[in-house]
């Protein structure tokens, strides 16, 4: 078991660049064991700032990517038929709070209502999660924490978490980070010299104010390190804009001419 | 089996504040083999009531955390397969019942029709909940009692209780507690002084008057007690409050700055 | 199996106020094996009826509340899996027709529509219940018979017994019983005098009144045993009215203002 | 395998009374083995008439109640799993076309439409029903015939035959049967004397006008049969046809006024 | 396996007339390993083509009505558990493309989506069935060729086949024989004389004239052959017509009047 | 495992005529492990684009047809049971991950949701996907590279990737080749002279311009090499186009006789 919990580790202390006092308000509800919910747009580092905690606190980190087709049993945990009869084995979210580890529900939104009232009884005092199959009630460990991510910009009416689940957490806001700390992420990961990434990132932030007006989403992060990665490979920076900005966010003719524009601006 | 029970005695007396009669008339109730009905928004105490009574009366409490996959065979019970065939094993309702226990089914609302009417056996004179796959007519224990909860607020066309359910009940209302009392309860839980605790009620009285204009619930006792608990380790206070009060419940930016400037009022 | 359907006899007479010349027409219908549909409000007795008319014949009763997730598999049967491979296990309803017990469907149009076309063959001269996976068809013991109830008020378009499934059953309607009987029976069953009963009685013939004005169903009988139950246990009437009453079943402020002010008016 | 197919044989002549050259056209289908499709409303007859044929022509006679929950692995077959391993199980279609027994689909038009697909190569020259999972190809026994029921009152636009599964049968249109032959019927079926028969019809001939205004189907041959039963077991006539006729078919109070009085016409 | 081959194998010349280069067009289609989609209304004679083309061909010919409770698994096969632990089973697809078998799937379009997606390895330059579940890549084999069905008059938007499938076939149109053609069919088929035949024809073409004019399909070729086969057993012209062109496709009395009226005119 | 491998080896080079630099690109991205996608209509080489950079660079390449029937658990893995238990069998995307293959999924906005939110962990540094019901976090092999395609022209409201996935992904547009190669590819593929497979590309191009003018696609490139091999194999021309070109894609009578005549403008 302990080699299972190994694997969980973040061996390396992951790249990230604080923006606020993120790290700090983490870190106290770490202590108060109050659950955090982390609100953002997609790509722009939730997923590596609870890496960067994990491995800050040196805790191990389970990670679910939740779905639509996600029921409480795949977090929970379920019977399994083997040669010897069955045999109990825990879900990611069961295994995280007995053995201590953080548990970051990514996306929890997309999950069906069940997989969300399930969390219920580890968020508050109790602490506790029922495995009613196994007529076990678990007691969370002392380190276990539950981090849940999501996306403001993806609620509707039809899926939204709901007021009983949102109360049970703090929550941190994120977003895109500010042009200097941008382009040394960008420079950083891509290996690309800052002049570039200084474009890129510009690029980015024109496309950015499109938001809404004809893109649902803004370039990321994530993005402008694909497409300096790219440029580090000899790809001339057009081509690459092209490849990793511009052709995967959108395929409406006058959004691709509008951002194209914005990469000859800068290229 | 004992030991199975035993997890689910409430060892320590739950911290409650009766706000009225509540404690009498459920022990009537109780008394009385009348099923109750908690009603009242989310995170107003009536988890923590049923908690007190069952640590009160000294019986177990089973507490099942309702969601609409949720379907009658696991509340009731399912045959298991193992190695040497198949074994039944009693759901958590099935279990309450025959040991006497205290059976909290929060927000029966959100369930599948099918467990709210398992349950109407067991909620008139005959007391019995029929195991129809285990072909067993399960006599409920004479300790054994009812409990659910459902907020009224959540109520709508297609999710409500059917008036055949309803009234096999008796109901008590809750809702959240008077400005002392909950100051009380915010210094006793968070570990903070009384004049910092009575900002934070005061804070969220104001965004109770928010509710259906603007916020679908208000700031409940619990979140109170999350900003407390920040502040406790050093949190300054517009940042805990920020985190555990404004961000997990609203994302409208109106909304926000209205909920900031009752923060700033204060603090 | 003759321990088995020991468990379905009803042991003492249950308590039963006849109103009309329903005892006589159940009692014809079963000679000569007609299914029997019990029409009427929830709380208003069918089910005591039927309990009553079972034991009066002498015959066990088998019960089953239907839902919308009860497939013909519940109640017709099914192979179990155990050490010695499958063993069919009859349902409830196979369970009846082979032993010769009374078998009680209630609220049937809950149910999917498979469970209401699986009882055709038995309802007509076949009294044969064909179970397919088994290979056999089962042949009505001699003393079976089928009731079954469902509640007018429910029928919406979605929902109702298909014309060819009704046209089986001869119907009797049930209401609540007049003011003299109803005094009668929460004397009874509540424990507490008549006069105190006649109290109640008449609060719920006002808000009886108010069906389809604001309630959707009227106080039943079930409910005003409830509220004697508590004034039994030393609850002051008008808190116990409140708890069994009013609060079960209306969240409206005005209709609660009506039915408290119907309350004051009597205690 | 024999004893099987015996409990599928009509014993002895169901009653029947022909109504036109019914019996001559089944017979000259049967021979050309031509599938067959009844038309009517309900309980006018349908099922009883392939009851007749069934023991004219001295075949078994497999039925099968059509229901929207319904696979074609039900009618076809399944394997199960047994001590020595899985056993294919001919569903009762499969059955019926390997042993030679008619196989009537009763309500064919509930069923999910893989189970009208799966009809198809028995209905054309084929004659052969594809076990998929078995690797089998069926070849229809000498002496299958297919017959099938629908309502064309039920017709809606959700749920009708595929005109590629109409087109396969040849169709025999049913109705009530004309004054002389229905008194003739329910004298004999309940027991009572000709004049009483007489008056229930004649109460049915005007139920039946009401079809399509106010009321969805008309009252059949078979109400009839149950109001004369309770009359023979001395029950009143009105009370009789209150509970048999009435009742069961409409909860209109306008409708339940109109079909009274028509029983006070008579009775 | 090669028993079971043969069960596919059409061991008789089906009787068929070609109607124009259909012939020719299937065998250069069948050469060049181009599957081939076949178009027209029911009962125009597309699955005895194929059944004549397999047969000219010699090539073995597995047949699969579609239907939308159809699996991809159903077609492409499964793992069975047996005694010995699981066993593999090729579904009808995947037993076609291994040894070397047409494989005719009849109105593909009521198909769930997973089940034309299936196939599209096997229609391009791969031939290939990826059979993920055991880990095979089967290469179908040099005889396999694939056919489907499917009638344009059922198109709906909401079930029709995706272009990325449409574009992968060949196809073929049918429709109903010219008359001389279909009186020589009739007779052939129902064993009736050329001059009934010819009336018989002459009705069908009447009632085509209706398609889409209160007829969802015209009268079929199958439905003239089964009144035919009524008249050769002895049935009037006018009653057989009734039976086997009239009341199967209509329950609407004027489109029957219509009818009766098309069949007086020749009987 | 080896063996398993080989199959999915591209052992001779595909024929792939590349279009602009998408072979760089792809290069680029496969070096910087960066997801591809792959953006074009049905039939224009997607498919042939990827097994011709498998070829190139020496990887086996995975494909999987999405649908919307497939699960997570059809791409992950699963437990299977056999004679000694249960066993893990990786699914083709887990395969591919552990073994160092291109995995394809193509046209992957059929799938249902949880495929897609699956692959995310794949898709970023992380480069790994959990296999939470085998408790294993599988870190891919150096080799693994994660190709998507989808079609923009069958984007709905209902159906499109998230954001949160497509800015995981460098795209690559796809469209129709340019005449001279299309005419070279048309030539090599279906073995026909330049001249006439000139004329078969003109008659697409021609077709082309009526996507969105009542063809849902324009005539693919292997629809004209299903033309020139039935015209190699002896089939008049008009007749070759009627069957590969016109009549797979529209039913309507108007767009035929357009696309008829633009077979008559060549041949």
């Amino acid at each position: 078991m302990t080699d299972m919990l190994d694997q969980y580790r973040v061996a390396e202390e992951p790249y990230y660049r604080p923006v606020a006092d993120e790290v700090a308000l983490y870190e106290a509800a770490y202590a108060a064991k109050m659950p955090v919910m982390l609100k953002g747009p997609t790509g722009c580092g939730k997923t590596r700032f609870v890496e960067h905690m994990a491995w800050r606190l040196g805790k191990p980190l389970v990670t679910v990517a939740c779905n639509e087709d996600m029921t409480a049993s795949d977090i929970v945990g379920r019977f399994l038929l083997d040669a010897e009869g069955t045999r109990w084995q825990d879900g990611p979210l069961a295994f995280a709070a007995r053995h201590g580890a953080i548990c970051y529900l990514d996306e929890i939104v997309e999950a069906r209502q069940d997989t969300t009232v399930v969390i219920h009884p580890l968020t508050d005092n109790r602490r506790a999660l029922p495995l009613e199959k196994k007529g076990e009630i678990l007691r969370a460990h002392e380190d276990f924490h539950l981090v849940i991510s999501y996306n403001p910009g993806y609620q509707s009416l039809m899926k939204d978490l709901k007021q009983s689940t949102k109360q049970r957490f703090g929550a941190l806001d994120f977003s895109y980070p500010e042009h200097a700390t941008e382009v040394e992420i960008v420079t950083h990961e891509a290996g690309i010299d800052a002049t570039e990434a200084g474009k890129l990132v510009s690029i980015a932030e024109r496309a950015r104010n499109l938001k809404g007006h004809g893109l649902d989403e803004g370039i990321s992060t994530r993005m402008l390190i694909h497409a300096g990665s790219l440029m580090a490979r000899g790809i001339e920076a057009p081509a690459a804009c092209r490849m990793a900005l511009v052709r995967p966010i959108t395929d409406d003719p006058d959004m691709r001419d509008a951002l194209d524009a914005a990469v000859a601006t800068y290229f």
